[in-house]
C-alpha cells in the first residue's frame, strides 16, 4: 500500500502547526515550577479568559478522553449519570473510561445525525428519581459532532436550559470546537458560555497541537473538585509549560480560527467536488471538517491504496474523510480525481 | 522572592534536552497514523528492544502516574493488591489513582531509606489467602527511590525471587531508572530484566524529555491486557510519534546515560561540597540525583529566596535538592556558597 | 388510603412461605461454621445439583442486585461490557451498581416486550474490537422479563449460541426464573443449563423466601473468581446457614414450582377477568406472574385506594399488577370487581 | 474431627436468639411495602431513636462489610481517604471493598492493641494537602476492637475532636458495639453520639441476629447520600421488615445488653480460668467477648479436635476464643479443663 504524504484518515494524523512548534522552542529556557505553577501556564490561562470570559477556570490535560472524563468526574457523585448521544466518543471510543474512571453511568440518546435534543434528554430524566436509579447529572454533547454536524447556538441553549431545569450541567466535548465555531461563523464564546455551557473540553490536538486539551469551567465553583480529578485521572503534566504554551500559540493571532477555517474549507471543497460523482453519496450536512460518504464497497480499497481514510460503517460502504489544518488543495483535487476515475472505470466494466 | 534560572526543586523543573527537541522537529513532517501505528513509534520500540532485549513489549504514555497505574491495572484482577514502600510515589503522590483507576489495594512496607526487602514483603503474603482478603499480586519498587537511594542488582533479584515464589510480579517505578543505572555503573538491562523485573515504568520526563514515559513488559504475555489499560487509563496519545520519538532520542548515542551521569555527578558535587559545613547533615547515601539534608529551620527560607527547593519534612528541617541534566557546576557552587555563608552568619549571630 | 392486606404491588411485598420459615427454625441449633462452610449450606448446594446438574457451582447471596453484579464481576475484566435490554433491571433499577461495583459498561438493546434477540446483540459485537472500545463479554437476559414475558427455550439457545460464537457468556437474571419455568411448563434445567446458559442469578426472595438469591455457574471454571467477587461485593453472609436453608426448603417437594404455579395462575385469572372490561387493555402476553395493563388515568388512584400497585408508565396510564405465592382467589375477584365497578361508574358519569 | 455443639470460633457461629426468631415470625403476616417503606421498619427506627437520640438517621443493611463500606461511600468523594488501624476489619478482612466499592484509600495506623490514637491519626493529616495527595476524610475505629479491647469514652472523644479539627468524620465499626458498651458499663449513646461519633455501623449479627446491621448517622445531613450508597452497594433488602424487626427485638427489653453481658461474662470466666494455667498466656485486656492467648504450638490442634477456634497468628501460637450469647458455663468449664489437662500431659511427657 503506497500512501500519499497526507491522507484523510483523521485530523490527528497531521503533525504540529509551525507556530505551535515555535512556541514550544521559545519556552524551553531554564527551570520553572512544575504542575502548572509557572508563568507560561498563567499566560495560557489569561488567553483563555480573554477569549471565553474573565471568570472561566482553565486546566490543561493530555488528551480528549482525559479532558472529558476528568471533567465528568469533577462534576458528579458516585450515583450520577451522564446523558449523551449513542454516537458520542464518550460512549463509543473511550473504552469504558467514563464508567471506570469517572464512575458515571452513561444514558444514551439515539442521534442519527450526531445531535441530541431536549426531547431525547427528557426520556432519561422522567425516572422515578428514587434510590434504585442513578441521578442524571450532566448532559454531554459533542461539538462538532462525531458525524461532522454542528449544533447551532439555539440548539445548545435549548439543551442548556433543559439541563439546568433538571438540575444538570451541560458539558461540551469540544475536540473540534474550533471547527464548529468556524462552521457557524461565530466566536468560541458565542457557542459555549453564552449559550449556557457549563464545562467545555476544548480540543487542541486535532487543530494543530502536538498534544493537549483544555478543560474550561464557565463558573469557578464548578471547578472545586477538578484539580484532584485531573491528578487522579493521571492527566497532570509535570512540565506543564509545554502543554500550556501550545494553547497560547493557538489563541494568538487567531491561529485556532485560521487552522479550522482552512480545514473546514477543504472539507467543503471535497464535498462539493465529489457530490456530482455518480455513485457517491454525501451523507450528512458538511458543517465542520468531516465528509461522510457512501460508496460502492468495491471502490473503497482501491481508493485506500493511495489515500488513507477510515470506513465508518464497513458493511454499508460508509466512509469518513477528515481534513486538517495542513490539507492542501492539491490533496483534495488528487483525491477527488481518483474517486472520479475509479467510479468511472467501475461503471464501464 | 528572586530565584535563579535553575534551582534544585525537581528534575521536572528543567526543560527539554536539545537533542529531544531536535527529534520532535525532525518527525513533524506530513501525516502518519495515530495511536502508535506509525514508523516513528516502531523505531522507538526497536531502540528499547536493542537496549532491554528483543522480547520486550513497549508502550508509551504521558506521565509517571499513568505508567505505574496502567501497568498495575493490566497485571491485576479486581481483588488484587500491590505491595510497596510507605514512601512510594504510588502511595503518597498519586492521589489514590492506583486504588481508583487500577482498582488495586496498596499494602505498604515501612522503608526508612526508601527501599523494601523480601522480609517486609513477607508480612503481607502471610495472610490466610481466603476470600476475605485481597491477593497480593505485584511488588512495586521505585528505582532510584524517592529518597535518592538505589537498589543494588542483588537486592532487586531477591525481591523478584520473593515475588515470583509467591505468584507475584515485580514492577519497577523507574521514573529515575537512568539515574539508578548510572549510579550503579550498569546498563539498563542489568538492573531490570536481568534481575527478574517483570514490568518497568521507564522514566523519560525527569531525564530531559518534554513528557513521556514508557511501560516495558519483559515477557510479552504480561502485556495481554495492556492496550486497553492504557486507553481506559487515558494515556493513549493520538499523535504518538511525538511521544515516541523523544525516547528514540533518549536511546540514541546514550543520551539517557549522558544526562543521568551529569545529574548524578552534580548531586555528588553538591553533597560533598555541603557535607563539611557545620550544621548541615546529609541524610541518605547519595546514589542518584537527589541530596537530602537536614538544616536549621531558620536557614531554609533564606536559601529559598535565591534557589528554589522543596522541604521534605518541614517540621524536621529536612530538605530535598534535586539535580538535573542541565544543572551547571556554577549552580552548585553558588548554592553551596550561599549555604556556607548563611550558616556562618547564623553561627555568628 | 386504606389498603387490603394483600395488594398487587410486587411479589416482594409478600412475606415468607411457611415451609421456609419452618426450615429457618429447624436449623437454629447450636454453632456451625460461618461463611458457608457448614452442613446446611452443603445440603442446599446438593439440592441445586440435583435440580440443575451435578457439575454446577452454587453460591448464596443476599439480594438480586447482589447476585447479578457479583456474577458479572466474576466473569469480566476491567474493559468488558455486558449487553442487556433497555428495560433490564440491571440497567434501570440497580443504581449504577454494575458500572460501579462490577466495573462493566452496559450496552443496551431496545426490547419493547422485554426480550432481546441475537440480532439486537449483533449490533454491539460489530465494533472494531480495538483498544478504543470495550469488549462485549456477557449477554444478560431477564427471565421472566421485567414485562412479564418469558423467553422460550429456543430463544435462549439462540442467544447462548450467539454469545458463545462471539466469545461471550450468557447470564440470566432469574429473579423470577421459577415463574418462567412454570409458565413454560418446563423444569429449571431445561430453560437454563440445557439451553446453554452459563450463569444464573436464581431468584428466591420473590418466590417466598425471606431473602436470598443463588448464583449458579453451569461450568465450574467460570466460578474461579466468584468467591472474592461475592466477598468484595459485600454479599457474603456470615450466618450462611440461614440463607442456604431457605433454598433447601424451596427445592424440597417442589416448593419453588408450587409457589410459582400459584402466582402464575392468579395472574392468568386476573388477566382473563379484566380483559373483557371496556377501557382496560392488557399490554403484554401474560406468561409469568405479572399483568401489565393500560387504564384511564383517572381510574388508577381510585383503584389504588383499596389495592396497592405501581404505575409503570405513569403518563401513559400503564400499570403493573404482580401476583405472588400468597395471592388469594378472593383478592383477584375483589380487585377485578373493583376495576369493573370503577370503570362502569366512569362510563356512566 | 469431632466438635462440640458450641465452640469458640466466632460469635457468628452462634445461631439466632429465640426472641429474634419470634419477632421474625410475628411480622410474617400479609403484604407490606418493600425496601423499608413499612411500619415494621419505622418501628425499628423509632427504637433506635429512643436509644441513641431523636435526631439519628438509621438504615438497615445485610452485613458488617456492607454497613462499613456504604457508610464510607456516603461520606466521601472520589479523592478521599479513611484512616484506620492496621488491624481493622476494614483493612484486613473486607477483600478491598472499601477501595473498590466505596472508592476510598485506606491510611493505616499501627495499633498493637487494636486501638488508634490522635497521635497516630496526626501522621496522616500532616500531608501537604495538595492535589497530589488524597484527602483524609474519615477516621474509622472498631469498637470493641478486633483484639477484644475497648475504647474508653475519653479516647473516643479525643479521636472525634481530632477528626473534627481536621475536617474529618469519626466512624465506628460497631460490629461488637454492644459488647463494648457492656464492657464499659455504659449505654450505647454514651459511647457513640455523646462522644462525638458521626456514623456508627451498629452490629446485630454477632449479637444474636440472623443477619443485619444498622448504619446510624448522628447528624441527619450526613445521611444525604446514603440511600443510594446502600442501593448501589447492594445492601437494600426488598423484604426489609425481616431485617428491621430483628433490631426491634434487639432493642426490646435490652436484649442487646442481656446478650452482650452474657457473652462478655463468659469471656471473663474463660480468661480467669485459663490465666493460671502454666504455658497459657492471655494476650490483651479482656474487655469484651474475646480472649486472645498464646499457647504452645503443639497444643492447639489437640484442643481444636474438641472445640473449634481460630489461630490468630499461627506461627506464634496466638489463638482467638470468642464467646457469644449462647455460650454456656459448661462450655467454658469443659474447654478450660481440656486446656488444663492437655497442658499438664504435655509437661509430663
Amino acid at each position: 500500500m503506497s500512501e500519499r504524504t497526507r491522507g484523510f484518515g483523521s485530523d490527528n494524523h497531521a503533525g504540529v502547526h509551525p507556530e505551535v512548534m515555535a512556541a514550544l522552542q521559545r519556552v524551553n529556557v531554564g527551570h520553572v515550577h512544575s504542575y502548572g505553577d509557572d508563568p507560561h501556564t498563567a499566560e495560557a490561562v489569561a488567553r483563555f479568559r480573554a477569549e471565553l470570559g474573565a471568570e472561566v477556570e482553565v486546566f490543561f490535560v493530555f488528551n480528549g478522553t482525559g479532558a472529558n472524563v476528568t471533567a465528568l468526574a469533577a462534576l458528579t457523585r458516585f450515583y450520577d449519570a451522564v446523558i449523551c448521544s449513542d454516537t458520542a466518543h464518550l460512549h463509543i471510543d473511550e473504552c469504558g473510561a467514563p464508567e471506570q474512571v469517572a464512575g458515571v453511568k452513561l444514558l444514551t440518546v439515539r442521534a442519527p445525525d450526531g445531535k441530541i435534543t431536549p426531547e431525547g434528554v427528557a426520556a432519561h430524566v422522567a425516572g422515578r428519581g428514587d434510590e434504585h436509579q442513578v441521578r442524571p447529572r450532566v448532559v454531554s454533547i459533542t461539538q462538532a459532532t462525531e458525524l461532522g454536524t454542528v449544533y447551532a447556538p439555539n440548539e445548545i441553549r435549548a439543551l442548556a436550559d433543559c439541563a439546568h431545569e433538571h438540575g444538570m450541567y451541560l458539558h461540551v466535548d469540544g475536540a473540534r470546537i474550533a471547527n464548529a465555531a468556524v462552521g457557524l461563523g461565530l466566536d468560541l464564546r458565542e457557542i459555549t458560555g453564552d449559550c449556557g455551557v457549563d464545562v467545555l473540553s476544548f480540543g487542541g490536538t486535532k487543530n494543530g497541537l502536538m498534544l493537549g486539551e483544555a478543560v474550561v469551567f464557565f463558573a469557578p465553583e464548578l471547578a472545586a473538585h477538578y484539580r484532584r480529578a485531573r491528578k487522579q485521572g493521571m492527566q497532570l503534566a509535570s512540565k506543564m509549560r509545554f502543554v500550556a504554551v501550545q494553547f497560547t500559540a493557538l489563541l494568538t493571532d487567531d491561529l485556532w480560527r485560521r487552522s479550522a477555517q482552512h480545514a473546514n474549507a477543504m472539507a467543503q471543497v471535497l464535498a462539493e467536488r465529489v457530490r456530482p460523482i455518480r455513485g457517491v453519496e454525501v451523507l450528512y450536512p458538511v458543517q465542520a471538517n468531516a465528509v461522510f460518504a457512501r460508496l460502492p464497497l468495491a471502490v473503497i480499497p482501491v481508493l485506500q491504496q493511495e489515500f488513507f481514510f477510515y470506513p465508518w460503517n464497513a458493511t454499508q460502504g460508509e466512509v469518513r474523510w477528515m481534513t486538517s489544518f495542513d490539507t492542501a488543495g492539491e490533496d483534495i483535487e488528487a483525491f477527488a480525481t481518483l474517486i472520479e476515475t475509479t467510479m468511472a472505470e467501475r461503471s464501464l466494466s
